[in-house]
């Protein structure tokens, strides 16, 4: 059995995240499945997703340390390719990833209590995102 | 049909590494399945999944790099929120990522020779953890 | 229902990056699935997956910040076990991680308009690789 939903996300530029959790766990909800996997994957090559506490000092933490990793202002052969300025963008979404895996069982995702699923988004500017949750199991 | 396994390990705090390799083939072959995926879901959010070649000096040498990028006493919003000194554990264990996901194909796991599946310990603190390695497939 | 694959790549070193989006969608569109996943996972420890605007100039940067956070000729550890050059690309190999997971719908690949799968080679010395794709699905 698979179950494919798309959550829509409207964001405010590079840095603005988002906790996903309730749309994934209300998803498996849905299926009415007991045991499997829900896959999170972010469409699209300038924002991602993982696990985080969600509290607005670690969001900060590590949008600060991408930052320092991957400045906004920095130097990027992407930049020179269609007159984009979101090099930073893309190397920070490369790094993290567009796709998690989250197990869940009796119905409910097996997150740890201060564990959320966060999107983030690193474009230079507001989008309009869409993240595939997908619900397989039995 | 899918197999849910909870796997528990005790670390030693930041830096603690742990070849999770035999649980997760062992969860496999316990399974009966032939061909599907295990995916290794860390529960919490100050601990992570990759795979590497699982000698000390590569251990080490990823642990160096999250050192220099995210280093312990560096200062962190997140310290402001409760008090914790674990901000390096949240942006470390963002980056590196809560799960991974690893086919087999007629029972066995299909990872190189010199790739083992590891969990890494963010935490500043020893911790009681739980690794979940779901096995799906056919 | 699961079908695996693997997909051989031959590459030049360090920072070779190859698209790999048509192979992956060619094994999803030979399964006659509708629905499902499709895993990406690199065997070997010293490359990896992740999806990325394919172009030259944002393969490069993404290249280069590693190139920053873990230098080639940077001293590590691992280079004292077996006399290696290539703790740089344990390190960053592990980081990018080794396993991403695509859904599909109505038999495609839900990647955004820019979003490549993009296997890049972090070992220093050109090397035959397999990449494992295998679908899953309904």
């Amino acid at each position: 059995m698979v179950i494919t939903r798309t959550h829509e996300i409207s964001t405010k530029g590079q840095g603005d995240a988002h906790d996903i959790t309730a749309a994934v766990a209300q998803a498996v909800a849905a299926s009415g499945l007991r045991a499997g996997i829900a896959t999170v994957f972010v469409v699209g090559s300038t924002a991602a997703v993982t696990t985080i506490e969600f509290e607005p000092g670690a969001v900060r933490d590590l949008n600060d340390v991408f930052g320092s990793l991957a400045p906004r202002d920095g130097e990027y052969l992407h930049h020179l390719r269609w007159g984009d300025d979101n090099g930073s963008s893309h190397v920070r979404a490369a790094m993290l990833g567009p796709s998690i895996t989250v197990p869940f069982n009796d119905g409910k995702l097996v997150l740890g209590t201060w564990q959320q699923i966060a999107f983030f988004e690193f474009d230079t500017r507001p989008r309009r995102r869409e993240v595939v949750v997908q619900v397989l199991g039995e």
